[in-house]
């Protein structure tokens, strides 16, 4: 590819406006939207008049007057179009660790008779130890079980498991399951499935409806854009809702928030796994991205980060493949999570740090993981041109003994 | 008292300064402190920094360049002087509901062989919510005991009592518990103690250590001024510290986070009680507010706090007890929370309106609860003044029929 081509990409991509409603520095390009999605332009001044006029000015009364009870739903509805769910199924609130154990919790009360929580070690750590905490506390009611990676997971998927409990792609390698196989798998034995879609919601296709995934979480501040350690978000499945009582009952969670009863009665659907009071300005900074996700078709957002994706493999493979650069994600697209992973000659973690040095960000994961975290709102194809043509220099620099 | 008693006590207030430090709205006087604190001045521009710099050009690279990861521990530290606790011993994450989920469960694992979760119905709703949830999931590990109001609270902590889990002010009347007394009762029969203390600090004497408190927990947007939604705080007993696994584990919660260990070891302390990413944008209002709370000694924010209530009362008994308005608090200021609470003649909530109209902010809770949020930081005695005085004017225009 030459740049030509680069731009003729970035000519004829329909999200290409996008890019302006972000706050990006010139002649930086952040590839870490896997870790920390950029800022929306909107930030500053929405924050700046929701501090002084809700906060400041009305005060108490913005409890009712504000938006800042009906947020978590707005939010959820923004990503539900992400992820192929109906709006009033996804609500954003609290972290993802959070979610995980208020879902995994309800995933086991709902396969009673079973105890095998299926994960794997690619799984990310957060997701482990949520289980692993539940397993200390509970050994009677829960066993965590790891297929082992070498094989076909599906085999793992026994009569025995009551959650296949994973992440979609590995924050590693990239890789990426088929929710849709492994669904399938988990429905043909009986066993529930509750997948952390961090790694993939706002780059990948997703279609929690089609493929009837019971419970998934995500990471709200990565591709998502909602601002560092704002809320996350959570998706039921409208078959599981209302059975049973959230194991972590609050004010919020209640059917009837202000009347102060004192008897728990649980909200319909999602709403019941609200905890205590919402985050109020986290929420107002993830509104400003709601704001811009609902101005855009999931379609054009997939066929971008398909497109940005495919070009940054293709020229790192043109431009660095002779000195030595390996792509450690899969080949195939389809394969492939939110973020493309390369091996490099000599020590990761020193290319990305004179990367940085560069105005390009990446990240690095022990042992030898070089991740590019690739936004469809933010990023253009000049971007991995810029991204490719530095690391040969970077890699280049770093090839010769100081 | 007449005015010049007023301004005399201002006068003297050696915390007057205090009140410029806050975003105030001239002709205003708000009176919400029990639910909803008043803004720093501080905060636009240091968030206007924090956004900018930390997440729009650095991004990143700012979790390990900012204070991200610091301020949970940094802000629990300018609590924890306002509780009688060890800087180490107290945290500010995530909400008070899950605050309480955390440390009820672990009570109920310190304390095998008792069930009893021992609380009363004027305890806020989400706290008895916590625990019916817990009920409902763990019917064989606890069952929740209400104590009679119409009784000694003492006689109820029995032997068979795990955790005397109440909030040591009603939200309603504003009566307070004390603490040490009920500490005592439940040290004597093996009992241990999870206070919420949301309407209590940053208003009221607190003494965790003095008084050997095993866990308490409060709101951080209330009294503290932390902001709509931020993060409410806990604090563990170093005596607890250490013995159990958290019910949730997560990323944050590991002993170390960088490792992306696939098995969890918890932290030292309090942090495992860190779930998943901290409320970076939240932790960084919270912390204009921090910064005020170090500056100042709790001996004067208590003194402060005494002074500004006795003096609502007694205003409001020499202005308007000639007019039917009762106090519906404690008269003594030692079992009185942070609010002051009156009936007034009609409807109460009628009265919290008008007086709303003339710019004095007070709230209402069904059925009869009047209630005014005092502030040791931002509200002086001359503001005691303009409410009696304009709660007058309300009452004496309501009793005339329309």
């Amino acid at each position: 590819m030459n740049y030509d081509d680069i731009l003729a990409l970035d000519e004829k991509d329909p999200l290409k406006h996008c890019k302006d409603l972000f706050q990006e520095r010139p002649g930086f390009v952040h590839l870490d939207a896997n870790s920390l999605g950029s800022m929306p332009k909107s930030v500053p001044a929405h924050l700046a008049q929701v501090l002084q006029h809700e906060w400041a000015d009305e005060r108490s009364a913005s409890w009712a007057a504000a938006n800042w009870m009906a947020r978590p739903m707005q939010i959820g509805a923004a990503i539900s179009r992400l992820i192929g769910a109906a709006p009033e199924d996804t609500l954003a609130y609290d972290n993802t660790t959070l979610n995980l154990f208020k879902l995994l919790t309800d995933a086991l009360k709902l396969n009673p008779g079973r105890n095998v929580v299926l994960s794997e070690k690619t799984t990310f750590p957060t997701n482990l130890h949520v289980a692993q905490g539940l397993e200390n506390a509970h050994s009677d009611q829960l066993i965590v079980v790891y297929a082992d990676p070498e094989k076909d997971i599906l085999d793992a998927i026994t009569e025995d498991v009551a959650v296949v409990y994973l992440s979609q792609v590995d924050y590693r390698s990239g890789r990426r399951f088929n929710i849709a196989e492994i669904n399938a798998k988990a429905r043909s034995v009986g066993a529930l499935t509750l997948w952390d879609l961090s790694h993939s919601a706002g780059a990948i296709p997703l279609d929690m409806e089609g493929t009837q995934t019971d419970f998934a979480v995500g990471c709200g501040y990565k591709y998502l854009c909602g601002g560092p350690g704002g809320p996350a978000w959570l998706y039921v499945n409208k078959k599981h809702q209302n059975k049973i009582w959230p194991e972590i009952s609050g004010w919020m969670s209640h059917a009837d928030i202000f009347s102060f009863s004192e008897q728990f009665e649980p909200a319909e659907g999602v709403l019941r796994h609200m905890t205590g009071t919402p985050q109020v300005i986290a929420n107002e900074i993830f509104w400003c991205a709601a704001e811009i996700w609902n101005t855009v078709e999931p379609e054009q957002v997939w066929a971008k980060h398909r497109s940005l994706s495919e070009t940054l493999v293709t020229l790192i493979k043109e431009q660095c493949g002779d000195l030595g650069v390996q792509l450690a994600s899969p080949e195939n697209y389809d394969e492939r999570g939110g973020h493309v992973c390369i091996r490099v000659p000599g020590e990761g973690n020193k290319v990305v740090e004179a990367l940085m040095e560069k105005n390009i960000t990446s990240s690095f994961r022990y042992p030898d993981a070089m991740r590019f975290g690739l936004s469809p709102l933010y990023h253009s194809h000049a971007d991995m041109w810029e991204a490719a043509q530095r690391l040969r220099t970077v890699v280049q620099e770093q090839a010769v003994p100081a």
